[in-house]
């Protein structure tokens, strides 16, 4: 049997249950919700996202305390914990989910590589914040930095339907 | 000489003149900010996005009049021309672009096709809606389905920049 990528899965455990999802991206850029939206009926259960690119909109639109930006930074888990929490508050779902990450090929400092990665979720009163180094061996600075996004997004929709099932 | 994906030009001939942009998306569900933050450094002029799939999101967040989508419906030149004015002013960006369509397998109507598709263009004061209807004659309603999906963010894209350097 052909595996089912992870958004028709979460299709089936999000309507098994009666919930509805809401994203919060950063680094992934709108990746995870187009995922979703590959999904025929997602309409059902996905409400809708926030791309929160710049510091601004994490703030102004996600409702990310300003002082947590200049605290830890945008790619910090208080940051990922917050832009769920805002985007399920703004949007009205039952879960959601937030990638906060260096993408690259610039951006990196001292104590975060290029790759590293918090991603948020939420599933009803539950919030975690995970993180991960993305790695990628392609020679291509451009590729590199998509296929790390790429797997960003496939890694939260993952994350997401394994807290959904109550297997994490 | 290749030709450059869409979203490289626009990078070049958003910041030759200093503006920003930011995206408002129904039925491409992420796609057109996805592909603008494939380019390095686009957080120089992207801000951010909505995805606005659920008609109250469109209304919330975007301030989508509701008598509009009574009486237009979302998928309908009204909508489209209020999603990219909304979040403009939502995320305080020079330019916008949106997108509202059927992307199928079900969805349509007497008056309104699979693929039926409104883009909305801001930039600066300008704002322009475009109709477009996307074909696809893969066997398979998933691949057709997220195959309109791709080219209604492409051609998006491509209004985006044809207006931005002014030859449209």
């Amino acid at each position: 049997m052909a595996k089912e990528p992870v958004e028709f899965l979460l299709k089936e455990a999000l309507l098994k249950r009666g919930l509805t999802v809401a994203t919060a991206e950063s680094c992934t850029g709108g990746l995870v919700a187009a995922r979703i939206v590959n999904v025929p009926g997602s309409s059902e259960y996905f409400l809708g996202g926030v791309v929160a690119y710049h510091n601004d909109v994490k703030e102004k639109v996600l409702g990310v305390k300003r002082e947590t930006l200049e605290t830890y930074g945008a790619v910090s888990p208080q940051t990922a914990r917050e832009m769920v929490e805002g985007v399920v508050k703004l949007i009205g779902s039952d879960c959601g989910v937030s990638t906060t990450g260096i993408a690259g090929p610039t951006g990196a400092t001292k104590e975060k590589p290029v790759g590293l990665t918090y991603i948020g979720v939420k599933v009803k009163e539950r919030v975690e914040v995970f993180k991960f180094i993305f790695t990628d061996d392609s020679p291509d600075p451009v590729k590199q930095r998509n296929r790390r996004r790429k797997k960003a997004a496939k890694k939260a929709l993952k994350l997401l339907l394994a807290m959904v099932e109550g297997r994490l």
